[in-house]
């Protein structure tokens, strides 16, 4: 395959950064599903863990190479390679002063990354919109870690995590573009080939493009007669426009309740490794995502986010495209305000 | 510790015949219940599975060998050990005929076994209240196996089954009594005591009693220091009663939501093995169970049957004696209508 960013030695390695809470997470087929989208349908389930998404994958791999380097400052992605020993030394850390680290989030990255900078003693910084789902925003708090929210939206709150970086010397850990981000998501691509029965199709939420280029980098490295299909919302097809055109293509805003993939800038790295490992690239509507997360609830006993329901809505959306094959669908995440789910699901 | 009927080598043989999708299931902290509960609660998520529940542990070592002895009629129990090679040999039971298999069940353990007997060729027979859940019955009946419903309780199907058993020559499956169960259900107990850290107590739901006999088993046998704690519905409280006096205590009936623990006539042998590995059997109100429902769909995002929250409100009535404490609960099943579901928690 022609070459990524991604390097499937360094993902194996990053497996043994991860705190195994995360790791080796279910995946199973849901017959009471099928009937309904005419195709097998199997679950590979990233809810059951103590952030409740995948995210933590990604962060436990950032968390331990900043305890590991408590002495340097520069961006994740150049503090040293994901093969390096893997223990926090929370004692080093405290010696040196804690590590300051922050990241814009939409919520479930700055989750995440809280509860794996708590286990090593870093100070964590999250930047998120006003905007954001508030039960998300309520963990990041519970974790200790600080959270300043913007008045506007994800982009904007990108934008003040690099200057609070810059302004403060902090670490800034940016989803998608460090390299560990897209490693620690890419665990899941290891895990799915690993497990037999084989399958055709994966479905992976797209947003930032660590997930998608992360598990399309294993599957095309490893599996690659599995039809890698990238899923986002038609209001926020930023980088699903970007990978038709393939060129940066960029929105002026997004209208999608799907919070955890609402960007307007894709970044042009991981846009160009989503044009080598993705074979196509789909956007759904609203109603589709809400009907998934409906399905999902009702059969599968599953309450996730939006993002998470978005493989069900591409199936739904082209029954014959898929008709008769064995599809995966990533379930993500499943942070949600619990009054907004019921309101979507109608219960 | 004193002598039960199971086996701490056998339940790790039993491992060894049970499909791993119903394996290594997901242990984690849930810190968001932890504020309202007073102690640390972890979560072992038995519903992440086809069928839902963590029946299928037991019906995966029961299928495999019925699948391996298809010539000989007799009770479970007696037809091997569990050690012996646990390859299904379809080819060969279509030589002979198909092998069938009766159990009664509240739902769970006969969609598991229905699943489990699927796969490996075997003809399976649920005899259940016609009372029971409907979305147990209708997942019994979508995965090919009969089904006979009986107008009473638990208890007549119980009595159905074994008639049926006798009069059609075909293999019993009784749940808690067949060691295969017990041992099957075990398995949570081996990744209970191999996952660090270490925790004070485990919750366990208390029906028939295979899962609490199992999981107490293995942690006398090798983590002696963590508490067992049983609970049952104030509704069904028969095997609790019967643990506090030493003796069979029957009931005339039962009442309570949770359903797959609503028996009225514990079996002997079962409460002699409870007697030895339990440290208590609590009762619970069916308020506090419904609340448990709701905090862990609310807080954890878990849909649940109400027998998987017995443990949550075992801690909800005595939250002194927990105070402080690590606790686990198994949420052992997630198999409810979802009309009834959503009276309960209220949405």
């Amino acid at each position: 395959m022609q070459e990524t960013r991604l390097n499937t030695a360094r993902i194996r390695a990053a497996r043994r950064l991860i705190d195994p809470v995360f790791l080796d997470t279910p995946l199973y087929r849901c017959e009471a599903l099928e009937p309904v989208l005419g195709c097998a349908v199997s679950i590979k389930l990233e809810t059951a863990n103590p952030v409740r998404s995948f995210k933590g994958r990604g962060t436990e791999v950032v968390a331990n190479l900043l305890a590991d380097n408590v002495g340097s400052v520069g961006s994740v992605g150049s503090v040293g390679s994901a093969g390096s020993a893997g223990n926090a030394e929370t004692a080093n850390n405290a010696a040196k002063g804690p590590q300051s680290v922050v990241c814009a989030s939409a919520g479930n990255l700055g989750q995440a990354l809280a509860w794996s900078g708590r286990g090593r003693g870093l100070d964590v910084t999250v930047v998120a919109s006003r905007f954001a789902t508030a039960a998300k925003l309520d963990r990041i708090r519970a974790l200790d870690a600080t959270l300043e929210l913007v008045d506007g939206d994800h982009e904007m709150a990108r934008e003040r995590a690099a200057a609070i970086a810059r302004h403060d010397g902090m670490r800034l850990v940016e989803d998608s573009l460090d390299i560990e981000t897209c490693e620690g998501a890419a665990t899941i691509g290891l895990e799915l080939v690993d497990t037999a029965p084989s399958f055709d199709t994966v479905l992976i939420a797209l947003g930032g493009g660590a997930l998608a280029t992360g598990v399309g980098h294993v599957m095309k490295a490893l599996a690659p007669e599995v039809e890698v299909v990238c899923v986002q919302p038609q209001g926020a097809p930023a980088m699903t426009l970007s990978w038709h055109s393939r060129r940066i293509v960029t929105t002026d805003s997004t209208d999608t309740i799907a919070d955890g993939v609402a960007g307007r800038y894709p970044i042009p790295a991981v846009l160009d490794d989503l044009l080598v490992v993705a074979d196509d690239a789909v956007l759904v509507q609203e109603a589709s995502i809400i009907t998934g997360m409906r399905m999902l609830l009702e059969h599968a006993g599953l309450v996730v986010e939006p993002s998470a329901a978005l493989g069900i809505a591409a199936i739904l959306e082209d029954r014959g495209r898929f008709a008769g094959r064995h599809v995966v669908t990533i379930v993500c995440g499943g942070n949600v305000d619990m009054d907004a789910y019921h309101r979507w699901v109608g219960r």
